[in-house]
């Protein structure tokens, strides 16, 4: 009977296929081709990696997508399907790994294969994939096409996923991903391992595993190469030895890798060594830490570490330019806006696009993409309609945050299966049908419904982030206050992030920044982990800094002390105060 | 036996005494000077009142002060001590109470009398009070001239001390004193009765009778006039009947009025109009509302209503010209600092002129004398050294807090009994002997010890004003927040006001004052009632108003449009938010 895949064990994954073709002496041809062409050789080589100890083979299909076949007479679907065919009949009762590499082709905004194409290219594999026991989505350079491979294999069929990708020297991928960033988007779109391969030897992944290690809640993966390659005629050979290998592999696996293998210059002995290694070996036991991040895809913010600025003002409410700008599909005033709100301090950068008069799903589609090309800052979707959140989230680069859901039914209901899906977090509104509570306890109910509802559709509750909806001073005055005392309750019963629009509540009264600095300052010191503001302010900005010194995040006042200490010298600010101070 | 005296149910004194003497055919000569030439017919007169129904009959010795009888060859200690025999001898077993008027003179600053000069004519008359049964000191126009007359009764007699004053048309005292300020210093200095006598009718006084019973919590005393006076030959005559005025006292007596009587104008008939009213009418029960104030001589500031700020300024820690100033004695930079700071926005100040150099009590007495020379707000007497606390606050005209107690024993039993005495408010700093503690829970306990022992003192809690201390953010960073965090927790569990000086945070910053005003902003929102602080800082003003207006202070944001929306015409900084809103 054939094994079953079982993730509180070591999986060991086979090596290289490319180098047992050389090794073969096939130097040219695709090596997927030899699906069709020789399935004996491939069958062959599978067979030596089961008999080198592997649990789970991977079939050879790396580059057969669309892009890679094109001007060959091979269609995806014959070799996928053969590739399966022959892994499925060479691995016995092991497992077979359909392996997914990149297209090969550059995504925008950087080249030109827009998201769906490459959702598409990989679901053209995917939808092959009958026989296989899980998806390997392997050697990715770029979090984003990763992102399309991983929503391709999910939404398509039932397998398990697993995600490696590719690091150059430097730590981050070909297009900037750190490690970080990258367990935290895989993760967030549910995958259930992740890792490392190709690119380096062992000992240069060793640190980045460990980095991928400290960060990881779900099992990781190590395929490193067989060393550093040098080239000998038509043939690539590895600098590193099989006992080798499998030293740092060992160490890797007592650090708290679960799933080893191979990638180029490692052949079935590789295998057999580290199958030597982790016999008798116990997997370590690992629960790290649960971080709340929103990411683009070089980008991390960790929500609750400190104050994070969220910038307000892609949002065309009162703004009459910004209004014309969306309307026409001008998109050069958004990202001048995000531009400048990211220079000025903006961790994270809210987008709301919403108009009566236009496609709002078309636009903020296409604003989304445009703002990601000029700031690395990660987004908040923010719209009314669930159809508009999905298909920004969908093709946002990164891990978004969803503004908004409430306590309604009816939004709950179809907005938290989309932040479950694609690993957001999710602004909770304390409102509802009957509109927004006026007591601290009415929207602290709100919260929890919000928050049960949330674990029901398996969000996690530190993915919730709770806005207490401050109203204006002039029209409700009673409860700006009251909003500050929902907000401290939510947080010390709810143990949740909060979030806090700051200008509304200067709305109609003079000296808006007067009154939006002091209200800003209430509320981080009630606080407020994210406040929504106007980073262009700065009023605003100043009292960030200065309040980062007295709450003890800005250490030793280093940030304060930089960014102001020159200004005394240019303005007289503080010689007044020093003049007032000896009249 | 003789009557003792019994506050819990209705007290009756007697009418005027110069109406009789007027009655009698004597239009002039002191009238004290008929307890030595004419004895006979001062008890006469005495037994009258008896006869018509007064539990309490008042000695003739108004005017017995040394300087009423200055040019005269009567001695005070004579015409006291036989006024008390008579009054004695007449009264039965009925009550004598020892009569102080006012000593005719102009108090400094206006006049030239000062405190101790009053305290000690006051005294001559209190050390031949024996035989009397109370000291009451009535008439009184100056709040200032009444607090040393009761402390004079309080320090040199065991006697109950019931103080009345008189108003003029405007419901003040001649020298500014309204009703509420009236009853906050009195109550303060522990009198046990407290009311109005004299200068108008019962019909006039009613509204302010009214207004002294909704505030006091001890006895109230009304002896009007009866009615309003007119010139008949060489005979003063007033307008109301006995029935009238017994009328007008019943309905005082109805509302609450405990102890009653009759000024100017009234004779035996209409006491016995009055005892007939009362006579089976039950005492009201009354428990009037705490407030915990703090008052000059005209002006009450109620704390814990609202924010109030209380001046810094006058203090020479680190202000060279005021050190300067207060060692040479010259007192004009204290005054313009107190104007100044009055003018923006103070409600209190804190005087501090503690140098080593100087005699601490001699300039500190003669700082507040100059000090409340130019401006009407409450003092708060600041000094390590409770003797110069204590001479301040003998001297203060109002109800001063004194800054500062703490944790330590000998402080506590120091300056509490001088807390208590003067019935003053006092700041509770959460120190002693082991320093500042750390944490919130360290301060906690200090200030529920200097609760605890204000308790034993006689000192409500609701005169502490507990300082929870914050120290520099440059140098203990991590306590900024701890002080807040100490200051919610001490006002959630103790319900206590509390206080919190703000400019120290910023020593050794730059941009001294963003720093301030964003402490100060989170201060008040963790709430803070009485913070310490420059209101010459423009920031930190605004700060303030704009807090009003968002913790619903400044109902409507009245004041805050007031003062901010013609500065929107003036300067541009409004204007160039709305333009930076709609780039
Ligand atoms: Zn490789
Ligand atoms: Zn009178
Ligand atoms: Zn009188």
């Amino acid at each position: 009977m054939k094994e079953s895949l079982n993730l509180n064990s070591f999986l060991l994954f086979d090596g290289a296929m490319g180098t047992m073709l050389q090794k073969y002496g096939i130097n040219e041809g695709l090596p997927e081709s030899f699906n069709i062409v020789n399935p004996e050789l491939i069958e062959k080589i599978h067979k030596d990696y089961i008999l080198s100890g592997a649990n789970i083979i991977t079939t050879n299909t790396f580059g057969a997508n669309k892009f890679k076949l094109e001007g060959t007479n091979y269609r995806v679907s014959d070799i996928v399907k053969r590739g399966v065919e022959i892994a499925r009949s060479a691995a016995g009762n092991k497992l077979v790994a359909l392996d997914i590499g990149p297209t090969g082709k550059l995504m925008e905004p950087i080249g030109t294969l827009s998201f769906e194409e490459a959702y598409y290219a990989f679901k053209e594999q995917i939808d092959n994939c009958s026989g296989a026991d899980i998806i390997l989505i392997e050697t990715m350079s770029d979090i984003y096409e990763a992102k399309a491979a991983v929503l391709a294999a999910k939404e398509n069929c039932n397998l398990p996923v697993f995600c490696t990708m590719t690091l150059q020297k430097d730590g981050r991928t070909l297009t900037g991903t750190d490690i970080f960033t990258m367990v935290n988007i895989l993760q967030g779109l549910n995958v259930d391992a992740i890792g490392l391969n190709c690119s380096m030897g062992p000992s240069e992944m060793l640190p980045h595993i460990e980095e991928m290690l400290s960060y990881s809640r779900i099992p990781v993966i190590a395929q490193p190469n067989a060393g550093l390659p040098r080239i000998e005629g038509e043939n690539t050979l590895y600098n590193i030895t099989p006992e080798e290998f499998a030293d740092y592999l060992e160490i890797m696996a007592k650090m708290g890798v679960l799933i080893l293998g191979g990638c180029c210059g490692t052949e079935p002995d590789y295998i057999s060594k580290i199958k030597q290694r982790i016999n008798g070996l116990k997997p370590v036991k690992r629960n790290q830490k649960k971080y709340t991040t929103a990411c683009s895809s070089t980008k991390t913010v960790i929500l609750g570490d400190g104050v994070k600025i969220i910038g307000e003002r892609i949002n065309p409410t009162g703004r009459r330019k910004l209004k014309e700008a969306i309307k026409y599909g001008d998109m050069e005033l958004l990202k001048i806006e995000a531009v400048k709100q990211v220079e000025s301090g903006a961790d994270i950068l809210d987008v709301n696009v919403g108009l009566p008069e236009i496609d709002e799903t078309d636009v903020m589609k296409n604003a989304v993409k445009e703002i990601q090309s000029v700031v690395n800052a990660p987004l908040q979707i923010d719209s009314a309609s669930h159809e508009v959140i999905e298909a920004a989230v969908r093709i946002c680069n990164g891990k978004p945050i969803i503004n908004s859901v409430n306590g309604k039914d009816e939004v709950l209901d179809k907005v938290l299966p989309i932040v479950k899906k694609y690993g957001a977090c999710v602004v909770g509104l304390t409102l509802d049908e009957n509109g927004i509570p006026g007591s601290a306890e009415g929207r602290l109910r709100i919260a929890e419904k919000i928050i049960k509802r949330a674990e029901e559709y398996g969000v996690d509750k530190s993915n919730v982030i709770i806005d207490c909806l401050v109203l204006t001073a002039s029209a409700q005055q009673s409860e700006v206050r009251e909003t500050l005392r929902a907000l401290k309750m939510i947080k010390e019963r709810l143990h949740v992030l909060t979030t806090l629009g700051i200008s509304n509540v200067s709305f109609g009264l003079p000296q808006r920044e007067l009154i939006n600095r002091t209200f800003l300052a209430a509320a981080l010191a009630a606080g407020v982990d994210m406040p929504i503001l106007n980073p262009l302010s700065k009023e605003i900005v100043d009292t960030i800094n200065a309040f980062n010194v007295l709450w003890n995040n800005d250490k030793e006042a280093k940030n304060f002390i930089r960014v102001y200490s020159n200004l005394d010298n240019k303005n007289n600010t503080n010689n007044d105060m020093e003049k007032s101070m000896d009249l």
